[in-house]
C-alpha cells in the first residue's frame, strides 16, 4: 500500500473547492504528511500551456478534440507529478481530475461516456485517486459564487444547462464508484462542509 | 465513392515530400481537380498551436502525450478541414496523417503500437486516406538533404538510430497495407520518383 494517498477534488465552479482545498492541506500537514497541490488541465509546464488553450474563448474546438487534450495533460500530470509523489510517500491532492472529463467532456459537451472509459484506460491504466472528494452544489448558487469573482473563461461562459449537465454528470460517476467517490452537500454552510471533509480525511489517515 | 480523394505524404524528412506535394498539386489542377493542401501537425489554428509545442526542443514530454496531443490534432484536423472538403468533392493532400503516428510515436518513441491503433481507431473511426505515397529513403541521405536547409526541431534533432526505428516502422506499416500505401523510392534521381509518382496518380484519377 502507498504511504501516500492521491486525492482528487471535483465539483463545478463555485462549489468551494479552492477554500476546502487550502484547509485540507494545512491538516495534512498539521499530521506531517508531505503533500503536493495541484490541478488539471495542468500541473506540469506543457499542461499549464495546454490549459491556457483550453480554456482560451477564443479557440473552438471538436468536443473529441477538447478530450484528447484533456488527456494528453493528464498522462504529462501522471508522469511527471503524481505518479513520483506517490513513489516517495507524498500525499498528492488534485483540483480536478479524470471525473471531471467524464463530467464536462461527457456529460457537458456529449461526447461518448464509453469512448472516455477507453482514453481513460488508455491514459490511467489501473491509477485511480485513492479518494475522490465531490462538492456538489446546485448549478445557480455556484454561477452565483462565480460571477462574482472573475471573467468567464471558455467553459465558465456556457450556459445553465451545460452546468446541469455536468452536475448529472458528476452524481452518476459518484454512484457509479461509491467507495471511492464521496459526495459532499457543498450548499451548506461553510463549518459544516469543513466538518464534512474533516471527518472523511480523519477516516482515511487512521484507517489507510 | 467519393469524388475527391484523400491523399497523404508520408516520409522522414529529407524524403522529398515537399518537393513532390508542390507538383501533384499542380498536376490534379492541371485535370480540374479542387485541391486541398494540408498538413499534420496542424492544418487548423488549434493544430498549428499543437504544432508550435510539439517541435520546441525547449518543451520535454512522454511519448504518450506526444501521442495523444498528435490525436488530438487529428481529430481538429478531420472535423474543420479533411471530412468538410471530402464532402464538397474536392481532393485533400496532407502532408502526414495517422501513418507518422505509427512511425514516429511507435517506432521512434516505442509507445505500444497496439495502443496507437485505439487512438487510430478512437479519433478516425473508419476514415483513412484513399492513398498514401511513402517517400522511402536511407536515414543517411534524408539527413544529409535536411541539415542544409534549417534548424532542427523537437524531431529533427534526434540522432540517427531514431529515424532507423521511424523508417522501419513506416516500412511495416506499408506491408501491412499494401492497396493503400505504395512506396516510392526516394534516393532515385528527381525525375525517376516524380515519374513513379505521376504512375500512381494517373492510375487513381483514371480508376478511381
Amino acid at each position: 500500500m502507498r504511504s501516500g494517498k492521491f486525492i482528487t477534488l471535483e465539483g463545478i465552479d463555485g462549489a468551494g473547492k479552492s477554500t476546502q482545498l487550502a484547509w485540507i492541506v494545512q491538516l495534512l500537514q498539521r499530521v506531517d504528511c508531505a503533500t503536493v497541490v495541484t490541478r488539471e488541465p495542468g500541473g506540469t509546464p506543457l499542461g499549464e500551456q495546454l490549459r491556457v488553450l483550453l480554456l482560451d474563448k477564443s479557440i473552438t474546438m471538436h468536443p473529441e478534440t477538447e478530450a484528447l487534450l484533456m488527456f494528453a495533460a493528464r498522462r504529462e500530470h501522471l508522469d511527471k507529478v503524481i505518479l513520483p509523489a506517490l513513489t516517495l510517500g507524498q500525499w498528492v491532492i488534485s483540483d480536478r481530475f479524470s471525473d471531471a472529463s467524464f463530467a464536462y467532456q461527457g456529460g457537458g459537451r456529449g461526447v461518448n461516456i464509453q469512448k472516455l472509459a477507453i482514453l481513460e484506460q488508455w491514459t490511467q491504466d489501473s491509477v485511480q485517486p485513492d479518494l475522490t472528494l465531490y462538492f456538489d452544489v446546485p448549478v445557480e448558487l455556484g454561477q452565483q459564487r462565480v460571477s462574482q469573482i472573475k471573467n468567464a473563461d471558455r467553459f465558465e461562459q456556457e450556459q445553465s444547462d451545460f452546468f446541469q449537465r455536468v452536475r448529472v454528470a458528476y452524481r452518476d460517476r459518484a454512484r457509479q464508484f461509491p467507495h471511492r467517490i464521496k459526495i459532499i452537500d457543498s450548499s451548506l454552510p461553510l463549518n459544516e462542509v469543513k466538518a464534512a471533509v474533516e471527518k472523511i480525511l480523519l477516516n482515511i489517515l487512521k484507517h489507510g
